[in-house]
């Protein structure tokens, strides 16, 4: 997968080299490349923003250094500029399953602003607006990297344990059940006895009843969005019963 | 403000010091530390990670070297810790509201793992679990940098146009209208005419008429929350009629 990022501050992009996407770098599974949108200005004085029209504090992106940092992009891929994505609080929210959509394409384009916004026009340049949330950050730079981070996760042989991804949250529309490692005894905060006792059938009862349990206590909204097997609804009704004696204490 | 960060990875945090909070370091309104835990593992080997109780693939965080790690941050503060978030997909949502809420603290301390997953007892130092959203990462570095880049504007004197804060998307529960800065064409481009007007009242109400717009196509959900004044449901009631227009072109 070839990436590509419009950004005024490449440096920032460093911790994905440092991190997974360094490996599929290394594997070479990833082209990653940061444009500098600033080294395309037609000003001498290299300015990427101005005044806003209409009057209001602050400044916005100028059209010309994106559109003519683009134009490049397009001229080092063929004619290719990609999938290009702009994040933007008024985007569509990012989620697992569009990690998984971006995953499939051969070249993702972001721009990535700093500053507080964007001349409008950019956004002929742009497929697709995503949104982490619903707050405002200083830069495009962090949620960027959030979501390559998370769109990297789905290719082939990025992770080095093929299971994992598998085992991740949300990968079965559940939250993970409570795990835990050595030492069984932690200054007296002991590990659950099940896990311990080698019995893999009552183990696999005991990780999906405290996962459907997290679930419902926390996400109960993931619950009304997924099949329930006889199993898992069984446990469901047990889990209710207990909670609701816990509530009562 | 006191902000530490528990981390294996301590230079990933370098993007924030290059950025705003970097400002607010200079200023004195924010101490920031990221504190390696696997230089509190009592192992030889320094590991801070071990096999999962019950199997399946991946590793753990052991609880040892995180305690150790709090413990080392309360001898440097008086014996307090701080508010302890822990970044999981399995927590509550982050927002502008948690954001703003988190700005009001002295002191924050975030776990920050890395690899599969926590041992659960590490839960017992949490006060608090935030999510940025329904995907995984490979780790809780770049989460725990947007929560941080998030609350710190909030903080007085950290952004350089008190303004700034107040016109961000979010603050007044509409999106942005769209924006134009120079130059009037770009390409064929025009910025709308009512933004050079000079007309402010026009502009005014064309603003607040596209921000409504933009919020109606893409957010309603963001409407339903909102009191309307009249002259908003006015102009509410002119966008519906309007894109049912055009959506029958």
């Amino acid at each position: 997968m070839k990436i590509d990022v419009l950004s005024l501050f490449p440096e920032m992009f460093d911790p994905l080299r440092q991190s997974m996407i360094g490996k599929a770098l290394e594997k070479g599974i990833i082209d990653f490349k940061v444009t500098n949108f600033r080294d395309y200005t037609l000003n001498k004085q290299k300015h990427v923003d101005d005044l806003v029209y209409g009057g209001g504090a602050g400044m916005l992106l100028t059209p010309q250094p994106i559109f003519s940092a683009m134009s490049a992009i397009e001229a080092d891929n063929q004619g290719d500029r990609g999938h290009v994505i702009l994040v933007d609080p008024a985007g569509k929210r990012f989620d697992h399953q569009t990690a998984q959509r971006l995953s499939k394409y051969e070249h993702l384009t972001f721009i990535s602003g700093h500053y507080e916004g964007y001349d409008n026009r950019i956004r002929q340049l742009v497929d697709e607006e995503i949104s982490l949330g619903d707050y405002v950050l200083t830069g495009g730079e962090l949620p960027t990297m959030v979501i390559i981070d998370a769109t990297v996760r789905f290719l082939d042989d990025v992770l080095g344990n093929a299971d994992s991804a598998e085992d991740d949250s949300f990968q079965n529309g559940l939250l993970e059940e409570p795990q835990y490692t050595r030492p069984a005894d932690f200054q007296g905060m002991k590990v659950p006895d099940v896990l311990i006792s080698g019995d893999h059938e009552k183990i696999r009862r005991w990780r999906l009843k405290e996962s459907l349990r997290r679930t419902y206590l926390r996400r109960p909204d993931l619950l009304a969005h997924r099949q329930l097997t006889k199993e898992e609804r069984d446990f469901l009704d047990d889990i209710k019963y207990e909670e609701s004696l816990d509530s009562k204490q």
